[in-house]
């Protein structure tokens, strides 16, 4: 196997997140489902664009935001996703790129425009999304350089991509590739609504090409159709080779095998808006594993990049989580 | 004089912000110049774009921040300025109207895209703003209604406009309507070295037109070109019926006659983004103005709104400042 050109390759719907915040009546009133991430046409997104108050525009899209953590934190990466020839396409790709990350999928032209998701934000600091896809879901297996998959150590995959076919074929593509080259694949399970969505086909593609399962408790828990995370555990180990499993601020759980770590999640003084934890954790997680560290030191990682993002508005670092990881290596 | 449909008519340059973290060496490796707002080029906007790192999109503009706040504080506002029909110029409008803001200027179709300000804040929270104005600089007076001016309690007109002919011609326009039917206007010196670049133009309009002067101690200072506030203060007093001077956490002025009113400033927690402070002070001081308070309390409100403004990232509030102004009028 040759030297590997990335650490991480990062691929997955490319998003402008608009982000505000409203009281929970906004959501019943609304129809809005809380927590989760609910597919929206643009006759909807314009709708509720009417309905809610003065927004923030940030870049994005949940391994997008995976994406720019490993930037963040030093690590190779690169990036696939399909943004418009417009303006939030622009914004989305420069705030990529500014990180050093390569990102040279060709833009969507006289298509739809780059989407966007509407996210609300509650006093509680959950976060509700109503995502309009535009031009991400125009991401096709063309737009996946074969060398890019064989030439990253990882290739982390979205799972809302399998809500469209072109988008899915372009993952698998990806993951098939990577294999091949003895590169590990990685999958976010993305919302436990999606799981149920495609719940069979995720199983096969992660018993196919799945090195690393990346997930939230509701979400594992729904991927193997059980109540319990206990439950849950026996069945998702045999799945994949290494599967990580956030659990909001009770301590993460790693599966290798037969063996588990149990990390404990270090205290966020303020959590304002949780847009982005899993996606941090995912960063961070995937970071340590690059940089071969114990899974415990991985998972820190993970929590500490999750902290930061959880602790401020928006789904991307503000602070410096590269000197924040490295202030906990010592664990 | 009839009854007023709106209490403030804003108009100003309508711009989205793109806001980022920077160290204070980038400032100087870049020649830009700390503090100040500097007009750029679409050329140089590309160039700074591609150096800077992730950012935030907010919806700013000097004197569209101030309409904002009023409209948060529940003032019946309105505004005037120019956006392009694209993305950029949907999200301003968007955020405008959404506060209950009539914004009934048509965007500009088929010229340069709307308006964007790189704002790099330093760790001491002081802003540098460097601006692409794009479609502002076609505001004609032709963007101004006949009945606007005529039927806003006041007209606040950002000293920035000064900078684009047609634009100035608006404005003064509007300040010629306003005055004639008997109204209040008050100008924004916007910048220090805006008041440099047309010192003698502001002075024959507040002379002309201007009742109500707003400013920091940098901009005064600058318009009679004096080097301490204590010397301008005599110079300023007969220049306009008011005048409200803002000096950071130090006490701000207000003059009216040979009146001096001297209010302390609330401290602010932490200091994050300056970038808007002088913007949300206007709006309080406005809001108190249409409402007769004293002007003591129209100032404290100008600083509680300055307050809550500066203590996060970009220049429109986050907080409910309605609520905040309320809790302070006991003062």
């Amino acid at each position: 196997m040759t030297e590997a050109r990335f650490d991480v390759l990062c691929m997955g719907n490319a998003i402008v997140d608009v982000l505000t915040t409203v009281p929970d009546t906004f959501l019943s009133q609304n129809g809005l489902n809380k927590g989760a991430m609910t597919l929206i046409d643009a006759n909807r997104a314009e709708e509720l664009y009417g309905l809610m108050g003065p927004a923030i525009e940030r870049s994005g899209g949940s391994v997008a935001n995976s994406a720019a953590g490993v930037g963040a934190l030093g690590g190779r990466c690169a990036y696939v996703g399909k943004v418009a020839n417009d303006q939030l396409g622009e914004i989305f790709r420069h705030d990529v790129q500014s990180l050093g990350i390569h990102f040279e999928t060709g833009p969507l032209l006289g298509g739809a425009p780059t989407a966007r998701s509407f996210i609300f934000v509650t006093p509680d600091a959950e976060r509700t999304m109503q995502t309009f896809l535009g031009a991400c879901t125009e991401l096709t297996p063309e737009d996946v350089p074969e060398d890019l998959p064989a030439s990253a150590k990882f290739s982390y995959l979205e799972g809302y991509l399998w809500d469209k076919p072109q988008a899915k074929a372009a993952l698998s593509k990806a993951a098939r590739i990577a294999r091949a080259a003895g590169r590990e694949v990685a999958l976010s399970l993305s919302d436990q609504f999606c799981v149920d969505r495609h719940r069979d086909e995720f199983r096969t593609l992660i018993n196919d090409h799945i090195t690393v399962l990346i997930g939230n408790e509701d979400e594992v828990k729904s991927l193997v159709e059980v109540d319990s995370i206990e439950a849950a555990l026996p069945l998702l180990r045999p799945m994949a080779g290494m599967i990580a499993i956030t659990r909001s601020d009770r301590p993460t759980l790693v599966l290798r095998g037969e063996e588990t770590v149990e990390v404990p999640v270090p205290a966020v003084a303020k959590v304002v808006d949780t847009t982005g934890a899993g996606d941090m954790f995912a960063a961070g997680f995937l970071w340590g594993l690059t940089n071969d560290l114990p899974l415990a030191k991985c998972a820190r990682a993970g929590q500490v990049c999750a902290g930061e993002v959880i602790s401020h508005i928006g789904p991307r670092p503000d602070a410096d989580i590269r000197a924040m990881v490295r202030a906990e290596r010592g664990l």
